[in-house]
């Protein structure tokens, strides 16, 4: 099988010019298949303040009335998602910008819970495998948005880790999946103060362990159990660990690697 | 050669939620190949307005400075393109909103001028023909937002009536094209004040000559230079009229024809 390189990018990138655009360029060097899924950043938060929507967030989840999924969409699936593409082009890379209601990729429901209710907050149903496969066979690069869609013409705000893990699991049908996790730090670290203390390779016994130990900070936690489900779900290698190191996670040489064994 | 039927809709339609949702459902039905560009609507003007950012038309472009690119790429590429693409979705319309950028489909250049600094307009230096053809051999309907690209990382707001042509002359090589131009008239009218005075069909020479008669309104002159440059570059027959005709249209039992003789 052919490899699929699927990296999610967060927040702090997108918020950084720079470290943007030197992202991008070594996003764009990557000779194999490859999907790019962005976060959000601190812009929809900026824009809601300034329009005087007041934000909810519950459990590290932005609750989404209304007026906040109209942000979202303005500024993930446009103003974001519009910009990495058009820097990817300049770099070279075919670049397609999407969210999960183009071409249909990403069938969603709203959230539903008995205590708290998340508004337009989406819960990932199904991804439409076969339309990214066209797009990967055509060297068009998707470059996607948190936003998906319940088919009954509702947008849903969808968290990126999990559009990734989702779309990681549903390709891995076509592809050798090498999933990587971007963000601020260099890997998951056992000291959370200390850069340098990366944990090179984490099983699940391993985790189970750190966790009984708490040795993993609260906010790893869902990213960690996101990746151990890709793992579980036919996904081949997973990596977590800095945007700057993209080269190097690819190469193995750099980040946490999530591991069966 | 097949039909290819690409329709622009103007702001008038995207401002109102109950035509929007009724013409979508007119454009689902469809059974040729299609596809939308949009324009943008008031939500541009008033988003610039809640957050103190001073808009200037200067004959009847908008000029871009780089908080208003910002803006327009929020709201068109992000909010109407999306939401246009999830009720399609729901009327069984399998489309896929896009830029200029995406897929590198349209490139563009910053407007020069003189007199008059547009800003981050752009005009249209091509289009990718073949991106468009493999999405619709895919039964993928575009959906396209007034955005393009320079191929350079700039992004560019370009005039969707434009886009609509440039896109109609490119796609002519493959298919047989049907342009229509719908907006908040039944047609291009012999008295501006009066909806029954529609002009069925209209021939460069007539056209002429209801200028010299000044008979045809200013905002009207661009439009059907635009439909004139497109028959001249292959389109084999162009529309122009009421949105909620869009099926008499593409029967041509409605709206003014514009025809080479």
């Amino acid at each position: 099988m052919h490899k699929l390189i699927i990296v999610k990018i967060g927040g702090n990138i997108i918020d950084d010019k720079l470290k943007l655009s030197s992202f991008l360029k070594d996003f764009a060097r990557i000779q194999e298949a490859k999907i790019l899924v962005h976060g959000g950043g601190r812009l929809a938060t900026k824009l809601a303040e300034q329009l005087n929507i007041p934000q909810q967030i519950i459990e590290g989840r932005r609750v989404t009335d209304p007026e906040t999924l109209k942000i979202v969409t303005m500024v993930y699936a446009g103003y974001i998602n519009k910009n990495i593409v058009c820097l990817l082009q300049a770099n070279g890379c075919n670049a397609i910008g999407l969210t999960g209601a183009d071409g249909n990729m990403i069938r969603a429901h709203k959230r539903m819970s008995d205590k708290i209710d998340f508004g337009f907050a989406g819960d990932v149903d199904s991804v439409n495998e076969y339309f990214l496969k066209n797009l990967l066979g055509q060297k068009l690069f998707p470059v996607i948005a948190p936003v998906t869609h319940d088919g009954k013409g509702q947008l849903l705000n969808t968290n990126a880790d999990t559009i990734a893990q989702e779309i990681a699991k549903a390709m891995s049908a076509f592809f050798d999946i090498h999933l990587i996790y971007s963000f601020e730090k260099s890997g998951v670290l056992l000291n959370a103060e200390d850069d340098t203390t990366v944990i090179p390779s984490l099983t699940p016994a391993y985790y189970q362990q750190l966790r009984k130990e708490q040795k993993i900070v609260s906010g790893m936690i869902p990213k960690l159990d996101n990746a151990f489900s890709a793992l579980k779900g036919g996904v081949k290698k997973i990596t977590i660990g800095k945007a700057e190191n993209l080269k190097q996670m690819i190469d193995g040489i750099s980040g946490t690697g999530i591991i069966n064994e």
